[in-house]
């Protein structure tokens, strides 16, 4: 019996990863629920899975929360579930930055976490990593593609890879042209071809710069130099990753495109349950294609491995002001080219602090946000 | 350091196995060698490799052989090095049931065994795997397919999986009508599209009877009853094998069609070492299809399937009757739909003897030799 607490409960990860909740009644007890602002959502979710307490991250929505249970408002809600003491694994499905502290405050007290949420290793990849080390927890992806490759490394020396690769359905812009790109708008990136998203996500996929926060992320998680990382285009989004060991065998994954796989996996890792809820892949009814990726077309990926490169404070810098200007183009008041030159100016113009510690990568975060706002203006 | 015996060195996967021997000198010491009758190429494997003993199955073949170290000869020959005090493990690369014995005699002697023989587990599976339980010493595949299947199971309990999936080339005929299968002719099956392989081994492959062996085969090494093994036909050869499991992942291992990678791994698992003498395989240049075999035109396969279930001495004589064909359809003494038929008209003639000793298997083996003898005048 696992018992969680779920960061972001009532968003795309979060609802999934409840459902896998309900599925398996016997493996899980809800100990906590949190959510941004849906709080008619969270109410339901209260009455289903009777948690002990709530976060919600927007203090005014949270005043008009009528629950028996305790509510707790604002980061510091979210901290208080990430480090609930009946809890042991917190469900980390936040969306955006604001998901890097109550991650470093969960292994901080021992919890271990599975984490969706990109920002944490993207901006705080080192402290993260040196954290899940010293307190010798366990921090489990939930994204296809690292659980993917996590179960195609399924313990062997990371001396022994030669190549991580990384597959991308390409988004919903990967046919566009140039020209095409400048006049696209954001509701035609929402319409994503294979996967179950929410909207954020949904515009980094199609900039490519989802693939560029999985770079990052999986040069942290299995700790692969960026030469080692690579992405390929794989439309039909079958073949979640794989892994090239030294003697030119791949390992790869493969699955039906639901993320309730992965999360189901990293939350009963090393057992694997039923998964009744979908049907069998068919690959006979299937081709798998594999390309290039365009960098010069999409250049927040080519953005995603220098930056990595680099490190210090600028990928928390890259992530933030890509938050503001993907926001900005959801609200339609850029254009989807201005993203990558609005993350770009940002970064231009900061400088990166190296070795930094979790209030350095916090004021960094801030700074690019002013940043990329006045340059969405 | 592994200390080898060698089991048909002069071989397709013999020779295989010395390159490997020779690509890793800090590796491996090869203790001994064997050929059925090319002496010539022994010869020049005993200058090289320096072994201590070496056996020919053809005796007279044998008595020609010039050498300063002990030469063997027959059955006993291939016994003695199966069980020469000095090895540690034996790869056995033979063809035919002529392999069964030396890796019964093998394992009782307490080595490891790499496997490449199929008829050992067709033939022999019960005994054979309950030996390697009692005397705690591992067997692992040198076939592509089973070195897949193992990597993709990568100890994860057999319980977890729903279905193990064999990928099958398709063999030479595979395009082929039933009408142009009347007229086909050994030489046309002895272009193999992808693998390097032996002359009857190519041809069990253009009957699909090899890819029943391995159906059998993986049904001893990896437990796993019949209904969940499943062929299906895949072109391309890249993907050797793959596992879904009950959270409906599918593990897959891929590769460039080469035996040196299987071969390297069974004798380093759980080690995996360089392999520099190939290309690094470029998934952006190949697109993968499946599709489901032909039981009706390829009823081998079938045959195979069938078989096994009913298990006892039925599969020897499957594999004897298939041998005697396959070597009446080199010699063009037989059609090849022939081979399905004279396999069939073997096995309804025998009567099964259920949990046999390993001299009933034998005895079945030499009874189906005989019928099939008939079958092919």
């Amino acid at each position: 019996m696992k018992y969680l607490s779920i960061l972001g409960s009532t968003g795309s990860i979060g609802t999934q990863t409840l459902d896998v909740v309900r599925n398996n009644p016997n493996e899980f007890r809800v100990k906590a629920l949190s959510c941004n602002s849906n709080i008619e959502v969270l109410k339901k979710q209260i009455e289903e899975f009777n948690p002990e307490i709530v976060a919600v991250f927007d203090e005014e929505k949270g005043d008009l929360l009528k629950t028996d249970v305790d509510v707790y408002k604002g980061m510091n809600g979210l901290v208080k579930i990430a480090t609930l003491q009946d809890a042991d694994t917190i469900v980390n499905s936040l969306v955006g930055s604001i998901g890097v502290l109550p991650t470093v405050k969960a292994l901080k007290s021992f919890k271990n976490v599975a984490l969706a949420n990109k920002e944490t290793l993207v901006a705080a990849g080192s402290i993260v990593m040196d954290l899940v080390k010293k307190n010798n927890v366990s921090l489990m992806p939930i994204d296809s593609e690292h659980s993917a490759i996590f179960q195609c490394l399924n313990g062997e020396d990371a001396k022994s890879v030669n190549k991580i690769t990384i597959t991308c359905s390409g988004g919903a812009f990967k046919n566009k042209t140039k020209e095409e790109l400048q006049n696209v708008m954001a509701a035609d990136a929402l319409k994503h071809p294979t996967w179950d998203m929410g909207a954020k996500i949904t515009i980094d996929c199609a900039t490519l710069m989802n693939k560029g926060f999985e770079v990052i992320e999986a040069h942290w998680l299995y700790n692969m130099p960026y030469d080692k990382i690579e992405v390929v285009l794989h439309p039909q989004s079958i073949v979640h990753s794989f892994v090239e060991f030294k003697d030119k065998i791949i390992m790869a994954q493969l699955g039906m495109p639901s993320m309730k796989i992965p999360i189901q996996y990293a939350l009963t890792y090393p057992q694997r349950l039923e998964n009744n809820s979908l049907p069998a892949l068919d690959l006979t009814e299937k081709e798998l294609i594999f390309k290039k990726p365009n960098f010069e077309l999409f250049p927040c990926l080519k953005y995603a491995y220098d930056t990595g490169k680099i490190g210090g404070t600028l990928p928390a810098v890259m992530n933030a002001a890509n938050e503001i200007a993907v926001h900005a183009f959801l609200s339609d008041k850029i254009g989807f080219l201005d993203i990558p030159r609005i993350i770009k100016e940002a970064m231009d113009n900061h400088k990166t602090i190296n070795n930094p510690d979790i209030d350095e990568i916090m004021e960094s975060d801030e700074w690019a946000r002013d940043k990329a706002g006045e340059l969405t203006k």
